[in-house]
């Protein structure tokens, strides 16, 4: 339910493999890359959620982490690195220094050590005010594709074993969550009340506290279309509820949909429900590295025109892990394509004036030969 | 429940007024002080946690939201600005783009505007590549006073109604959360099961899903201090359960403290929570603007050694708002002095080994001539 030691030293390895040989050391700020490569990520559910810390890499093999105390403190497992730099910012005696320059005199304290040497920075997380804290002339200009950041989101396509088994966990608390979902919806709850027995489940499920995210809306007849939080709206026979939402843990995320509808089921509801299931279905049997992109969303899209409905209107999904979304990008003009280590949704929807809205979603892993299905929740229109 | 048209206009004519007569425009990128100055803020309870939106301002009283569709999407409640420039980074058609390069691209397309006029940067959170999306030659260096952001650290000590109104509605769902921990904390049950329950009755108490973090764990004779999110240990009879959380709204918090004997308090316990609640009232009898914030600690830390116990180890307190903690801090060596506007925490814990750990908190605002206190819940050992 970690990332690995040893996960964390290959993802580490790949990198360097794609970096030019004439750079000696990297600045990593983007706090997604800096979990990635060393599992340190700042709980979000802490005091210092929204604070930062940096990771150098020495192509050595050496990695330090830059953060404060307090920072370092609510991380979500230690990290897997050689050295941490901590910058003592409270310490419960005095006044407390602007935390951002704390941040900074930390990566001052080896500034001498990147001086001498070149390096880069990941740019696009590394703050201006921090410039004076290394030695200037590094990568400020430069392709686009030299720069870190370019090179690790394309890596981060293809998950590792620690990334499955995280992504695992999130599947399990997700799937807890619609489990409860469908046993607790009933006419005169509100979209709020579910949403706390999904919390409950997931954090049950998961061993510890999560966060959860998503849509959690009621539509109807005469509202077929609702995304966002959920409000205090009471649940009324003829509603379906729509769950999509996303289990949080350690920064990576699992992104499951159900539609359970709140009294029974018209016969329209129950068309429109195996309509999208068939449009499941048949996403799924295109899965397999190599494919477009664009050709998983014509295989979902495809049974709604037969059924004489209109295209798939959103995507068909998307991939997931340690943002939301992530390439591949399952829409009709996607230069993506699939590729074994991809974790991808496939969500097809429907929204029918006079009838309501829906979606299902699955997650699955992009294997060598096909796909493999992360997520067991029961995709049904029916309460249990 | 959220900030208003009004809060936001008057914190932005207060920055106006403190940045020199030479700057033409400002460019904010902290999230929370693009929150404090328009009310943007993007919903950590959303798939674009993580992300940023950046706030331009112009002296001439303009002020555009910077920010990608789904990070807009995002957004806690509508921002106060005058323009959105909002690149449309998903499109449910096309493969994504760099979603941090979305960002930069809406910045580049107001360069023109920002060439010919000077300028200040929030170096702090501003990254080194989209420096390329604006004129060269801004505030890449200059003094630490001039910056945007510390000049925004210095007018966020002193909330507004607004703020103020956010607060206490964190108070409130704050208060329900404690209410909620005293009537189900019994020997058997878990910690993670507290939390939820505490989670629950704060998101039914604000109406909407709301972030809960903190403390949340059993202290007994043998272990008498634990911090931390919870676990699975189940709570037995002699434990004190230690509840020091925060409920976060809008990047707004509330941080309220008490602690649950889960059977019967022992006569040292209790002897223990008089001293740390005697601790609390004398705190609370200095609070005033011109006290410094050493004399606070001293004030709540004596009636500790008065009763024949070490000096108080932790912090008494500190200021509380859109970040944890912030100045004043209320320790035994701060330079920092109460003014009216501060909104601050009092929280005297004693740990003893062979009693257990406890510590009771309530939040105040520092009013023109002592202190409102802005929590409510009950602070005792007992059930209820």
């Amino acid at each position: 339910m970690a990332l690995t030691e040893n996960g964390c030293r290959l993802r580490r390895e790949r990198l360097w493999n794609a970096v030019s040989g004439e750079i000696d050391w990297l600045l990593i700020t983007d706090p997604r890359h800096v979990n990635y490569l060393s599992g340190f990520c700042i709980n979000p559910l802490s005091f210092s959620a929204g604070e930062r810390g940096f990771l150098l890499l020495e192509r050595d093999g050496g990695a330090t982490l830059l953060a404060d105390n307090f920072s370092r403190r609510s991380a979500v497992a230690p990290p897997f690195v050689d050295v941490e730099a901590i910058d003592p910012w409270y310490d419960h005696r005095h006044s407390v220094t602007n935390r951002d320059r704390a941040l900074f005199s930390v990566l001052r304290s080896r500034s001498t050590r990147l001086s001498d040497r070149r390096g880069r920075l990941e740019r696009e997380w590394f703050p201006c005010a921090a410039l004076e804290s290394v030695a200037p002339g590094h990568n400020l200009d430069g392709s686009q594709e030299a720069e870190p950041g370019w090179i690790l989101r394309g890596l981060r396509r293809q998950k590792d074993a620690d990334e499955i088994g995280l992504l695992r966990t999130c599947m399990r608390a997700g799937e807890a969550g619609q489990r409860r979902a469908r046993e607790f919806v009933r006419p005169g709850v509100t979209e709020l009340d579910v949403f706390c027995e999904i919390q409950s489940a997931a954090t049950d499920a998961a061993g510890s506290a999560v966060m959860v995210y998503g849509d959690f809306r009621a539509t109807n007849a005469e509202t077929h279309k609702a995304g966002g939080l959920p409000t205090d709206y009471r649940l009324r026979d003829g509603d379906l509820f729509l769950l999509d939402y996303s289990v949080v843990i350690n920064g990576y995320r699992s992104d499951l949909t159900n539609t359970i509808a709140v009294g029974n089921a018209t016969d329209d509801q129950r068309r429109i429900s195996e309509v999208c299931l068939t449009a499941l279905a048949a996403g799924e049997s295109v899965l397999k590295p190599g494919v477009a992109a664009a050709q998983v969303y014509r295989a979902v899209s495809q049974p709604m025109q037969d059924a004489g409905f209109d295209p798939l209107r959103h995507h068909a999904g998307h991939g997931i892990g340690l943002s939301h979304p992530e390439p591949p990008i399952l829409v009709p003009e996607s230069v993506d394509e699939l590729m074994a280590g991809d974790v991808v949704t496939l969500e097809p929807g429907m929204y029918i004036e006079g009838i309501g809205g829906m979606r299902f979603e699955h997650n699955y892993l992009i294997t060598g030969t096909g796909s493999e299905r992360l997520s067991n929740h029961l995709l049904s229109l029916d309460r249990g």
